[in-house]
Protein backbone atom coordinates (compact mmCIF):
# COMPACT_ATOMS: atom_id res chain seq x y z
CA UNK A 1 0.00 0.00 0.00
CA UNK A 2 1.39 3.77 -0.52
CA UNK A 3 2.36 5.73 1.94
CA UNK A 4 2.17 9.61 2.54
CA UNK A 5 3.93 11.55 4.39
CA UNK A 6 2.77 14.67 5.06
CA UNK A 7 4.47 17.79 5.39
CA UNK A 8 4.50 19.35 8.66
CA UNK A 9 6.87 22.22 8.69
CA UNK A 10 6.58 25.56 10.22
CA UNK A 11 8.12 28.64 10.97
CA UNK A 12 10.99 27.56 9.05
CA UNK A 13 11.23 24.36 10.97
CA UNK A 14 10.59 21.25 8.60
CA UNK A 15 9.52 18.24 9.02
CA UNK A 16 7.07 15.38 8.20
CA UNK A 17 4.47 12.94 9.86
CA UNK A 18 5.86 8.93 10.66
CA UNK A 19 9.75 10.22 9.59
CA UNK A 20 12.30 10.36 12.29
CA UNK A 21 14.71 12.81 12.45
CA UNK A 22 18.45 10.82 12.41
CA UNK A 23 20.77 13.55 13.96
CA UNK A 24 24.50 13.26 13.33
CA UNK A 25 25.80 16.00 15.37
CA UNK A 26 27.83 13.99 17.18
CA UNK A 27 30.36 13.33 13.60
CA UNK A 28 28.76 15.89 11.70
CA UNK A 29 27.86 19.26 13.57
CA UNK A 30 24.71 20.85 12.19
CA UNK A 31 23.63 17.90 9.96
CA UNK A 32 20.20 15.97 10.12
CA UNK A 33 18.49 14.10 7.82
CA UNK A 34 14.90 12.36 7.27
CA UNK A 35 14.54 9.07 5.50
CA UNK A 36 11.02 9.60 3.86
CA UNK A 37 11.54 6.85 1.65
CA UNK A 38 13.28 3.64 2.49
CA UNK A 39 13.65 -0.14 3.43
CA UNK A 40 11.38 0.87 6.32
CA UNK A 41 8.15 2.38 3.79
CA UNK A 42 8.84 -1.20 1.84
CA UNK A 43 10.57 0.03 -0.60
CA UNK A 44 13.29 -2.34 -2.37
CA UNK A 45 14.11 0.13 -5.02
CA UNK A 46 15.13 3.35 -3.64
CA UNK A 47 15.90 5.80 -0.97
CA UNK A 48 14.56 9.11 -0.43
CA UNK A 49 16.53 11.56 2.21
CA UNK A 50 16.21 14.62 3.15
CA UNK A 51 19.73 16.30 4.45
CA UNK A 52 19.85 19.75 6.21
CA UNK A 53 22.93 21.58 6.89
CA UNK A 54 23.05 24.60 9.77
CA UNK A 55 24.84 27.72 8.53
CA UNK A 56 28.73 26.81 7.93
CA UNK A 57 27.83 22.95 8.19
CA UNK A 58 28.80 19.97 6.23
CA UNK A 59 28.06 16.81 4.78
CA UNK A 60 30.56 14.03 5.20
CA UNK A 61 33.44 13.86 2.57
CA UNK A 62 32.26 10.71 0.14
CA UNK A 63 33.61 8.61 -2.44
CA UNK A 64 31.34 5.48 -3.94
CA UNK A 65 30.09 3.01 -6.05
CA UNK A 66 26.49 4.41 -6.11
CA UNK A 67 25.53 7.53 -7.52
CA UNK A 68 23.46 10.20 -6.18
CA UNK A 69 20.55 12.30 -7.38
CA UNK A 70 19.88 15.59 -5.75
CA UNK A 71 18.23 18.32 -5.54
CA UNK A 72 18.26 21.88 -3.43
CA UNK A 73 15.43 22.53 -1.29
CA UNK A 74 16.12 25.19 0.50
CA UNK A 75 18.75 27.85 1.12
CA UNK A 76 22.09 28.11 -0.58
CA UNK A 77 25.91 26.64 -0.59
CA UNK A 78 28.32 25.06 -2.06
CA UNK A 79 29.14 21.56 -3.60
CA UNK A 80 32.17 19.73 -4.19
CA UNK A 81 32.68 17.46 -7.25
CA UNK A 82 36.02 16.00 -7.54
CA UNK A 83 37.88 18.83 -6.55
CA UNK A 84 35.87 21.73 -7.38
CA UNK A 85 33.73 23.83 -5.51
CA UNK A 86 30.35 24.93 -6.98
CA UNK A 87 27.89 27.67 -5.68
CA UNK A 88 24.33 26.22 -5.74
CA UNK A 89 20.59 27.29 -4.65
CA UNK A 90 16.95 26.07 -4.36
CA UNK A 91 15.95 23.97 -7.13
CA UNK A 92 19.36 23.13 -8.89
CA UNK A 93 19.72 19.41 -9.48
CA UNK A 94 22.81 17.73 -8.86
CA UNK A 95 23.92 14.13 -10.40
CA UNK A 96 27.01 12.31 -8.99
CA UNK A 97 28.06 9.27 -10.84
CA UNK A 98 30.07 6.59 -9.61
CA UNK A 99 33.15 7.01 -7.44
CA UNK A 100 32.94 11.00 -7.64
CA UNK A 101 34.19 12.47 -4.55
CA UNK A 102 31.46 14.98 -2.90
CA UNK A 103 30.85 16.99 -0.38
CA UNK A 104 27.66 19.83 0.49
CA UNK A 105 28.24 22.78 2.47
CA UNK A 106 25.85 25.77 3.96
CA UNK A 107 26.80 28.94 3.51
CA UNK A 108 27.91 30.68 6.82
CA UNK A 109 24.34 32.48 6.98
CA UNK A 110 21.91 30.10 5.06
CA UNK A 111 20.50 26.84 6.30
CA UNK A 112 21.17 24.36 3.02
CA UNK A 113 18.36 21.87 2.68
CA UNK A 114 18.35 19.37 -0.01
CA UNK A 115 16.61 16.10 -1.05
CA UNK A 116 18.82 13.02 -2.12
CA UNK A 117 17.79 9.78 -3.85
CA UNK A 118 19.90 6.71 -3.77
CA UNK A 119 19.83 2.63 -4.73
CA UNK A 120 18.23 0.95 -1.84
CA UNK A 121 20.98 -0.89 -0.12
CA UNK A 122 20.00 -4.22 -1.54
CA UNK A 123 20.37 -2.72 -5.21
CA UNK A 124 24.09 -0.90 -4.99
CA UNK A 125 26.46 -4.12 -5.90
CA UNK A 126 23.80 -5.01 -8.05
CA UNK A 127 24.26 -1.92 -9.82
CA UNK A 128 27.71 -1.72 -9.64
CA UNK A 129 27.99 -5.30 -11.42
CA UNK A 130 26.06 -4.01 -14.22
CA UNK A 131 27.84 -0.40 -14.69
CA UNK A 132 30.64 -2.75 -14.98
CA UNK A 133 28.61 -4.73 -17.39
CA UNK A 134 28.07 -1.85 -19.07
CA UNK A 135 31.35 -0.11 -19.04
CA UNK A 136 33.52 -3.09 -20.61
CA UNK A 137 30.65 -5.20 -22.46
CA UNK B 1 31.52 13.91 -14.12
CA UNK B 2 29.27 15.34 -11.52
CA UNK B 3 26.58 17.36 -13.45
CA UNK B 4 24.77 20.57 -12.17
CA UNK B 5 21.15 21.76 -13.78
CA UNK B 6 20.90 25.04 -12.02
CA UNK B 7 17.30 25.94 -11.44
CA UNK B 8 16.43 28.87 -13.88
CA UNK B 9 12.63 29.10 -13.32
CA UNK B 10 11.32 32.87 -13.15
CA UNK B 11 7.50 34.15 -12.84
CA UNK B 12 5.85 30.93 -11.59
CA UNK B 13 7.22 29.23 -14.64
CA UNK B 14 9.85 26.45 -13.57
CA UNK B 15 13.06 25.41 -15.81
CA UNK B 16 16.50 24.43 -15.79
CA UNK B 17 19.73 25.00 -17.57
CA UNK B 18 20.70 22.10 -20.08
CA UNK B 19 16.99 20.11 -19.29
CA UNK B 20 14.34 20.03 -22.36
CA UNK B 21 10.69 20.20 -21.66
CA UNK B 22 9.04 17.41 -23.02
CA UNK B 23 5.62 18.04 -23.69
CA UNK B 24 3.00 14.85 -23.38
CA UNK B 25 -0.05 17.28 -24.09
CA UNK B 26 -0.91 15.56 -27.11
CA UNK B 27 -2.37 12.45 -25.03
CA UNK B 28 -1.95 14.37 -21.80
CA UNK B 29 -3.26 17.66 -21.74
CA UNK B 30 -1.68 20.14 -19.49
CA UNK B 31 1.30 17.60 -18.77
CA UNK B 32 5.14 18.54 -19.04
CA UNK B 33 8.35 16.71 -18.13
CA UNK B 34 11.89 17.66 -17.10
CA UNK B 35 14.57 14.78 -16.50
CA UNK B 36 17.28 16.31 -14.58
CA UNK B 37 19.21 13.21 -14.22
CA UNK B 38 19.07 10.30 -16.32
CA UNK B 39 20.86 8.09 -19.26
CA UNK B 40 21.86 11.34 -21.11
CA UNK B 41 23.49 12.38 -17.82
CA UNK B 42 25.28 9.10 -17.56
CA UNK B 43 23.06 7.89 -14.72
CA UNK B 44 23.04 4.13 -14.40
CA UNK B 45 21.31 4.07 -11.48
CA UNK B 46 18.22 6.78 -11.40
CA UNK B 47 15.92 8.42 -13.09
CA UNK B 48 15.23 11.96 -11.43
CA UNK B 49 12.10 13.80 -12.92
CA UNK B 50 10.09 16.94 -12.72
CA UNK B 51 5.91 16.68 -13.58
CA UNK B 52 4.21 19.71 -14.02
CA UNK B 53 0.33 19.60 -14.20
CA UNK B 54 -1.51 22.23 -15.23
CA UNK B 55 -4.85 23.44 -12.93
CA UNK B 56 -7.14 20.49 -13.40
CA UNK B 57 -4.80 18.23 -15.43
CA UNK B 58 -3.61 14.76 -14.68
CA UNK B 59 -0.78 12.19 -15.10
CA UNK B 60 -1.08 8.99 -16.42
CA UNK B 61 -2.85 5.62 -14.93
CA UNK B 62 -0.53 3.35 -14.28
CA UNK B 63 0.39 0.18 -12.65
CA UNK B 64 4.23 -1.46 -13.00
CA UNK B 65 6.73 -3.20 -10.98
CA UNK B 66 9.16 -0.92 -10.43
CA UNK B 67 8.71 2.03 -7.51
CA UNK B 68 8.39 5.90 -7.30
CA UNK B 69 9.21 8.07 -4.44
CA UNK B 70 7.63 11.67 -4.86
CA UNK B 71 8.12 14.77 -3.42
CA UNK B 72 5.71 17.44 -4.01
CA UNK B 73 7.27 20.98 -5.01
CA UNK B 74 4.74 22.92 -5.87
CA UNK B 75 0.96 23.93 -5.71
CA UNK B 76 -1.62 21.06 -4.50
CA UNK B 77 -4.06 18.11 -5.72
CA UNK B 78 -4.68 14.79 -5.01
CA UNK B 79 -3.01 11.29 -5.68
CA UNK B 80 -4.50 8.07 -6.41
CA UNK B 81 -3.52 5.13 -4.59
CA UNK B 82 -5.35 1.92 -5.56
CA UNK B 83 -8.71 3.06 -5.12
CA UNK B 84 -8.88 5.78 -2.97
CA UNK B 85 -7.80 9.68 -3.62
CA UNK B 86 -5.37 11.64 -1.02
CA UNK B 87 -4.86 15.14 -1.02
CA UNK B 88 -1.63 16.24 -1.39
CA UNK B 89 0.04 19.78 -1.60
CA UNK B 90 3.62 21.11 -1.02
CA UNK B 91 6.14 18.93 0.76
CA UNK B 92 4.32 16.13 0.75
CA UNK B 93 6.71 13.07 0.53
CA UNK B 94 4.49 9.68 -1.29
CA UNK B 95 5.74 6.26 -1.25
CA UNK B 96 4.26 4.08 -4.21
CA UNK B 97 4.65 0.65 -4.03
CA UNK B 98 5.25 -2.32 -6.92
CA UNK B 99 1.74 -2.64 -8.47
CA UNK B 100 0.39 -0.16 -6.98
CA UNK B 101 -2.61 1.76 -8.95
CA UNK B 102 -1.47 5.68 -9.11
CA UNK B 103 -2.52 9.15 -10.57
CA UNK B 104 -1.82 12.47 -9.98
CA UNK B 105 -4.39 15.04 -9.85
CA UNK B 106 -3.92 18.91 -10.11
CA UNK B 107 -6.42 20.83 -7.84
CA UNK B 108 -8.90 22.83 -10.59
CA UNK B 109 -7.38 26.12 -9.42
CA UNK B 110 -3.37 25.37 -9.02
CA UNK B 111 -0.77 24.25 -10.41
CA UNK B 112 0.86 20.83 -9.26
CA UNK B 113 4.72 20.27 -9.82
CA UNK B 114 6.08 17.00 -7.99
CA UNK B 115 9.65 15.18 -8.03
CA UNK B 116 9.68 11.59 -8.94
CA UNK B 117 12.44 9.51 -8.35
CA UNK B 118 12.26 6.01 -10.12
CA UNK B 119 15.75 3.18 -10.98
CA UNK B 120 16.82 3.73 -14.15
CA UNK B 121 15.71 1.52 -17.21
CA UNK B 122 18.31 -1.09 -17.36
CA UNK B 123 17.50 -2.10 -13.30
CA UNK B 124 13.81 -2.14 -13.14
CA UNK B 125 13.59 -5.91 -14.34
CA UNK B 126 16.76 -6.94 -11.87
CA UNK B 127 14.77 -4.87 -9.37
CA UNK B 128 11.63 -7.26 -9.84
CA UNK B 129 13.41 -10.35 -9.75
CA UNK B 130 15.36 -8.94 -6.30
CA UNK B 131 11.88 -8.11 -5.16
CA UNK B 132 10.31 -11.49 -5.68
CA UNK B 133 13.83 -12.78 -3.99
CA UNK B 134 13.12 -11.13 -0.60
CA UNK B 135 9.66 -11.98 -0.79
CA UNK B 136 9.44 -15.32 -1.62
CA UNK B 137 12.76 -16.18 -0.61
Amino acid sequence: MGIIHHFAGQNGSWDWEGVAVEDYTHKLPGVTTRRFISRQDGSYNLELRYFELAPGASSNLEQHVHEHAVLILRGQGQVLLGDEWHPIKFGDAIFIPTDEIHQFRAAEDDTLGFLCAVLGRHLRTVAHDLAQTVTTG
